[in-house]
């Protein structure tokens, strides 16, 4: 087989942004990469990511705050800040930059079989 | 649980690279996420990688020149700039940025339990 798929993570940015975008890259046995692009886009309010599998999410480009259940304040993610958030973590976007695009990676994963 | 290993994918990079650096983030069942710091070091003469699993990889800061067995001529992958290589696709990196660190992020991962 031959080197394929390749491309620029930042390239083919949708042209405008009403909701955000969610693209599987790769997926593999319980496993799926996917890049996110947000432009000024936040969690709903009173709404909260409770996911079966575990996720690490890198911020590319742009910047966005994070809330964990929990936790006082939001962690602000600056380009190459990322965070490994294990499965059932409750977690939202309270916000995104509203000037640009921003671009993350994530890996949704599993452990085992069973989670 | 909480959220947990947070960091800057671009932070804590090696104070000194005699060799290229291979740092696990996370893995998964059938697959391995990690961050590759390189300074200018290239894959030895005549030798090639060839890999049992599937690679995504994508560079995110740097520069680097990849080899592809059969195809003329070499990639030059810029920030941002990401392959799919196939196992037992042979490849070599042929140089790297002599002037600053390049920094990779690569998920070595399987689509079945067969390969």
């Amino acid at each position: 087989m031959k080197a394929d798929d390749a491309g620029n993570i930042f390239a083919q940015l949708p042209p405008s942004l009403s909701e955000e975008v969610f693209q599987e890259i790769i997926h593999g046995k319980r496993f799926r990469l996917e890049r996110i692009i947000s432009f000024g886009q936040a969690t709903p309010g009173g709404q909260w990511y409770d996911q079966e599998q575990h996720e690490w999410v890198v911020l590319l480009s742009g910047a966005a705050g994070l809330r964990f259940e929990g936790e006082e304040g939001v962690r602000v993610l600056h380009p190459g800040d990322f965070v490994n958030i294990p499965a059932h973590t409750r977690h939202r976007v309270e916000w995104t930059d509203e000037k640009q695009s921003t671009v993350w990676l994530a890996v949704h994963y599993s452990k085992s079989d069973a989670a």
